[in-house]
């Protein structure tokens, strides 16, 4: 048990339905690295109040999950580039009472698509029409890819997102291809659509790279297909990670080692 | 290292200079326990907003002290009787956003006066006027206590303090003597007057229980004394102990044994 100390910094995480996730990957990394901090996930009463108490107490850091992600944006003071990007806030960090707000699953996509140099000159399927596509949507924008089309059933959010970004949209992947292929919808999502491969055979065997946002599991079928085709893969896993670990240098000012990260994103899955 | 989970509830104290006697004594009877609680202490950037925080994260429990005690009078939903009493709050529980105030040091010295089976006919010297000797004066008052003279070198305070609880006053004890004498000055604190002795050893002698509101050190010049002439006494550190342990309650719904605050508070000191 924790013999906690007056001068620990506290970091928290505000979702209406918490998982264990972020308290373990963060508490392991402030362990590894012995920094005076902790990490505590609430459920708000209320998000106004909530964010009055990160200033108030203080607090030093928050991640924003749904439903708060555009609630919180008129309640911070400074909105980092990440987040107006999307006008969607993942994570708050309070310097001296000043409450700056970031979005690092931008940064982490951002991130990735630079990491596995994927040329901007590639054509892009992106489906899925949420809050996590358009960070997808704005990150390949942001980077400077061009030929990006929207893959989404509802035409008016698919057509808005394309739009916002200056894509194209269309209803169904159907016959398409493209050298980048990107799922961003619950399909092949463990207690969704477990078993659905959210790109067929022939659209993975026509694709350079496969991209699949869904973390849990790892291993989606759109993943295992690709990887059986001899694609290069991005995963969501590595999406979760890296946005973490984004969080955790905006917290604390300190960057883990890729190790660290790998064994700390593998501990916060262990009965999480 | 603590593995925190997004199920513990948040106990928190808000003071301008935190110690670590509270968060030692609170964690370390959760884990004695197995209660699913964490404690933090804070020192407010903004009491208001603080408190909102309470509500909004939000918090189970909230240690109030210097300089909130009063300020936080505005804040909260409801003032428990051990508040009102004194008009100052030690302790904020927060029963699902119905924030109830509390003060148990009143509720200590209360009960420290019945478990020593102290007469409500005896006489009393009170030596000091400060926001304790308040509620020392507000706990024999609503005990039944008539004859209290309040001691304070301090004439307006002193009258005032008397005046509210209808005791009299005088500004020094002199050769004054009484059945009860209560030391509620800094006379005796380590590192403040640590060598003065509250009352000399005339008033001792006459006296029939000597209390002593100081803490720190346990042994006081005045206990040690008092021990010394064969008195029975009621030290700080049971005020200290017994304040806490309501509070305890009062957060988690579970009366630790004598022995487990005992345990507690020893942990609590070393290295605090």
């Amino acid at each position: 048990m924790p013999i906690l100390n007056k001068d620990m910094s506290l970091c928290i995480s505000l979702a209406a339905r918490p998982s264990n996730i972020g308290t373990r990957f963060h508490n392991y990394l402030y362990d590894q690295l012995g920094l005076n901090f902790v990490y505590k996930a609430f459920a708000p009463a209320d998000i106004t109040m909530a964010v009055a108490g990160i200033r108030g107490l203080p607090i030093r850091g928050a991640a924003v999950s749904m439903p708060y992600k555009e609630q919180v944006i008129d309640l911070v003071d400074v909105m980092d580039p990440s987040a107006k990007a999307i006008d969607s806030v993942n994570t708050i960090v309070n310097n001296d009472g000043v409450l700056t707000a970031y979005n690092t699953d931008y940064i982490a996509i951002a991130r990735l698509l630079k990491d596995h140099e994927v040329p901007t000159s590639h054509s892009v399927l992106l489906r899925g029409a949420g809050g996590m596509a358009k960070a997808v949507a704005a990150a390949l924008r942001d980077a400077g890819f061009t030929d990006v089309t929207i893959v989404a059933r509802n035409e008016t959010t698919g057509r808005a997102l394309a739009a916002l970004y200056g894509f194209t949209w269309q209803d169904d992947v159907n016959e398409s291809t493209a050298d980048l292929i990107i799922n961003v919808t619950p399909l092949g999502m463990a207690g969704a659509d477990e078993t659905a491969q959210s790109f067929d055979d022939s659209t993975i065997a026509a694709a350079k790279m496969v991209f699949d946002v869904v973390a849990l599991p790892s291993e989606t079928p759109l993943i295992a297909a690709a990887r059986q085709a001899g694609k290069p893969v991005i995963t969501g896993a590595e999406v979760i990670a890296i946005q973490a670990e984004e969080q955790f240098v905006l917290y604390t000012g300190v960057r883990p080692t890729p190790e660290q990260v790998r064994e700390a994103s593998v501990f916060s899955r262990r009965q999480a």
